[in-house]
């Protein structure tokens, strides 16, 4: 705020949070006043020239018109570049010390995918073969049977099945199940990071700014447990580049995986029926009680 | 901002800031860090639910796209609902005290509008006949001669000629020159109090928050002397049920005008050639030097 700021431009805040004071939902109240009073201050602190200004409203109106109603949310990528999603998601997932941090759900989700057996590959396209494998536990230690671990990751080329429609239906993505023990194993390959998309406002904002584009590798996942928190996150791969520069800052280091390499032939790689070396991710998620 | 709020979060924030340390440009530089940390004090602030959060997504998803690159600019229409546009108009506009005050330009300018004589009648659509007059001056109080003063408003519909393509074109708009003493006059019918557009995102945020989305009456004037500030600005109608309650928040005390009715057969109404009675309003303008 600029304390040499004219009375006239102050009590204009006040003005315009007080023609919302007659909201008859309490919470939407709220949610317009503080509205109002963060982006006047906002605009308060950096005084914009008025084509300064023109220049953000062309900018939300571009970022609105290239959504499309399926895959292109320009607005979810603002909001994830902006650090916004991660912030939102951590103010609505604040756990317990020992439960497994959230992360960014990001716009690939696609439900309905097909239910795998425990240790199917869901791969259908190459790259370097992988296992995720666990547990899945409530805050005790307690196996937890039963529970639906969604998963979806990129193929080699960056890209997610449904965004890229040459990728096989289901490709890289499946409800696995977890067993008695609590165990669950995912057959795969090897995430690979890759760009968000960079041909948008988003995009220009991004090359404006001097930060690049991509994010780490990692492999989603949406856990349900019954009568436990569902869980959205990630396992990034250790020694991924852009693990300190995550373009949606979704990397929290509880959530970065160590693989191992492992032999076909090892007793791991006969019982999950690897034909080539294959890289070994172990994790165990721990979820509270709902 | 919530003084429970785990370090973790704020945290986030000031990673998301540093993310943009690098923008070559030091003015985009402060203006991304200053929008990371208001927009994720306003979100620390209301703590928003993931549905929440949501909405605003889709809200700002649909202002993109009701917009049409021509006369609907709806991202314009939610800065000023929210006073945001008055205040870089303030910001922008900061005025010696003698000066007359400016407001909002909003969306209905049109340039290239026909060159009137004094005191032609710019209305070719039917109203309450009227006549605003008075002079261009210096903050010295010199005339200003030869000032241009590109004057619009609505016709007696509430609709703007170019937005209601049933009206002539170049009604109720035109482009008058002050005279030698600094005079001018403007002929045309007495602006109507009109509704913003309602039925889109802005609409309903309006109608969610029981505002209403009216705008008071009024004549948009901009005036351009050579050696001097372009002022852009309103006169707005005395007693009009809507000059506390601006949709807009574009009304200042110095731009009400009082009209008087006049009679057409009084030497003002026979000069400009009324035919009946008539409102007149006199308004003296006051530009600074550049």
């Amino acid at each position: 705020m600029n304390p040499a700021m004219p009375n006239a431009e102050t009590a204009l805040t006040d003005t315009v949070a007080a023609a919302f004071a007659q909201t008859p939902d309490p919470r939407l109240r709220q949610l317009m006043q503080s509205l109002v009073r963060h982006l006047h201050a906002f605009v308060a602190d950096v005084e914009p020239t008025e084509a300064e200004w023109m220049a953000a409203i062309r900018f939300l109106t571009d970022t609105g018109q290239i959504c499309d109603g399926a895959v292109r949310q320009e607005f979810i990528l603002l909001s994830d570049t902006l650090g916004v999603s991660m912030l939102v998601d951590a103010i609505n997932h604040r756990k317990p010390g020992q439960a497994t941090e959230s992360t960014v759900f990001g716009p690939f989700y696609m439900a309905g995918m097909p239910e795998r057996a425990a240790g199917e590959d869901m791969a259908q396209t190459p790259g370097e073969p992988a296992l995720v494998h666990g547990t899945v536990r409530d805050t005790e230690g307690r196996p937890l049977a039963g529970a639906v671990l969604d998963v979806w990751q990129t193929a080699a080329n960056g890209m997610y099945s449904g965004q890229d429609l040459n990728q096989p239906h289901g490709n890289l993505r499946g409800r696995y199940r977890s067993g008695e023990d609590g165990s669950f194993a995912i057959r795969s390959i090897l995430p690979v990071s890759y760009p968000i998309p960079g041909d948008g406002p988003v995009g220009r904002m991004m090359a404006a700014t001097g930060r690049h584009i991509f994010r780490p590798a990692h492999l989603h996942f949406m856990i349900d447990a019954p009568g436990h928190q569902r869980l959205v996150t990630h396992l990034f791969n250790a020694g991924d580049p852009y693990l300190a520069s995550d373009a949606v800052f979704g990397v929290k280091p509880s959530l970065v995986l160590q693989y191992s390499r492992q032999a076909a032939d090892s007793a791991m790689g006969k019982h999950y029926g690897f034909e080539s070396d294959f890289h070994e991710g172990r994790y165990d998620f721990v979820l509270p009680r709902a």
